[in-house]
């Protein structure tokens, strides 16, 4: 139905071979000629087809983006930092939504491999699923995309791929320590997801600060989540129904922090004075509503950004040696009055 | 360095045709070769290029989605949905953030007319820009993609395309008459962009509202806003310093919502009490933390599968006539105390 390289060559009057060594650069046109073939182009408002160029040259202007959870505002950030970026360099993103299911990432990466995308930014599903066979059939099918990848917030072992990560350890300990500034002893957290390394990283944080604080680590206040808001939830409400509790918690992440919040809310406990909160990540919502919650801070839209230059770096260097590049982001401790010790215990 | 159909060919004892016919199902081969080439094809973990496919059948697997902005939650939860579905069937989804600008959208149907896709979800940037020109080029663009394409919550004028919408007028004449229902006299708006439909028809659900009630409508109260939540901050900071100012406000969607609450909470004014609020769109986030703001809900999520649901019904029946599908979301109303009037003038 639309105008094809035929229609082109018909009009010019040149061979279809000549119209297709001056779409691809690929061998002589006289200048006279070219000059030619791109007035009709134009006047035939012809496309040159990507699947038709790809396939000869084996080059295609398509990133893919694999990533867990676009309804999590973390990520939808994340992306909206990278399609900025991708957008200004002409750049396609083939999006892909795990849902952190590995039968979903292995499809998506199957699905990226036959559009011959020139580069993938991904966040595994696979990191830290304690299951080496997995994590092997991975890696093989990363690298059968024989393009540069950039790992997003989750790394994979032994792999030395670019990526952008948080000093998870860092932030969490930051956290535990402000409470621990404050006058807090009893300090609880709902852990994240224990089988992915940034979940046992975060548990790690918070254990590490109060060990070097002199604290005993509880582990009757130590509830095990899955990140999620559903969970937090259920726990919060079975934590604070409970004889002894802590008079102050960590929280992973924000969904978890929004589940700890809404349990709270329900059943009208205040911060901090029925029981104090630090947390990892703003919730941007929260922020711009003067919600005066603490937490450790990193800038989603900023990392998006990051990683997608990241991968352009990548893509211009191919073929070169290059130094594995990995930018550690390091949270941002914010205080604004949510870890303070107020009328416990009264 | 992939394995390549000649590989397959090789092990084959076939020719590259043999294969090739084997797995474009054009053309004749022996039950015994079509065995061999899938156990072969199987062995080397081939996978059949996707653009070379395409080419050869005009038929990729790819569907286009085009928003103008991920980084709204309204829209991130659409793409969820469209996601989900997507992901049941197979399809794979280029997507392009616009921005809300024209420019950005003609690059993006330029680039969606490249890869062939098999349709294509938009939210058009273009949707009563009260340019004719830049229409007529719009819809001119979508026909050149040869493809099913489903509008998402904005129609384009003299198209007969299937879509999801929804009944602004009467969304917005539920909420202005929720709050004249509780006793409200003095009701104000900031509007969303007029230059789009959604903006004006919500403004005229508003005005409808206060009309069939014999309220006058007054001009000082409406405030011309862009559907952001910075320019609705602003204008409820000017509004709440007038001398004369609504007892109620009638938001027009989720951002305008988020910025008069910010404006509100900064200077310490409380719901319903300093004034009432009843805005289009449930804020998920403060819904779950008890939030007791009343609103015209859809449910983005469903929209997006629908709409999903849409194209894929057109996808099926291309080339059959069929009349055009429209889905028009009727917001439900929920009260929750937000509207009441309470207080005022003390």
């Amino acid at each position: 139905m639309g105008v094809t390289i035929k229609d082109i060559a018909d009009a010019c009057h040149v061979s279809k071979a000549t119209v297709s060594r001056y779409l691809n650069s690929s061998g002589y046109v006289s200048q006279e000629v070219a000059e030619r073939i791109a007035a009709k182009i134009e006047a035939l408002n012809y496309v040159p087809s990507e699947t038709a160029r790809s396939l000869s040259t084996k080059n295609s202007n398509v990133i893919g983006v694999v990533i867990p959870e676009i309804s999590n505002p973390f990520f939808a950030e994340i992306f909206k930092g990278i399609s900025d970026v991708a957008e200004g360099q002409d750049m396609n993103i083939l999006f892909c939504d795990t849902d952190n299911q590995p039968d979903k990432e292995m499809k998506a990466l199957k699905m990226l491999r036959t559009y011959h995308v020139k580069g993938m930014i991904i966040t595994p599903a696979s990191g830290g699923l304690k299951d080496p066979a997995y994590e092997k059939q991975f890696i093989d099918s990363v690298k059968l995309l024989n393009a540069p990848i950039v790992l997003l917030d989750r790394g994979v072992e032994f792999t030395e791929w670019d990526g952008v990560f948080t000093d998870n350890i860092k932030g969490a300990y930051g956290c535990t320590k402000l409470l621990i500034e404050n006058g807090h002893t009893q300090i609880g957290t709902i852990t994240g997801n224990l089988d992915l390394p940034i979940g046992q990283d975060r548990l790690k944080g918070y254990k590490n600060a109060l060990v070097d604080a002199g604290l005993a680590v509880d582990e009757t206040f130590i509830f095990e989540g899955d990140f999620s808001t559903e969970k937090a939830y259920q726990l919060t409400k079975v934590m604070m129904q409970s004889e002894e509790r802590p008079t102050a918690l960590f929280s992973p992440n924000n969904l978890t922090t929004i589940g700890i919040l809404q349990a709270l809310i329900e059943d009208s406990y205040r911060i901090p004075d029925d029981i104090s909160l630090v947390g990892f990540d703003d919730i941007e919502l929260l922020r711009t509503l003067n919600v005066k919650l603490s937490v450790a801070q990193r800038d989603p839209i900023d990392m998006g950004r990051q990683v997608m230059k990241l991968l352009l770096a990548r893509m211009v260097h191919t073929g070169e040696k290059k130094l594995p590049q990995r930018i550690i982001i390091e949270p941002k401790l914010i205080a604004r009055g949510s870890e303070k010790m107020k009328k416990h215990g009264q």
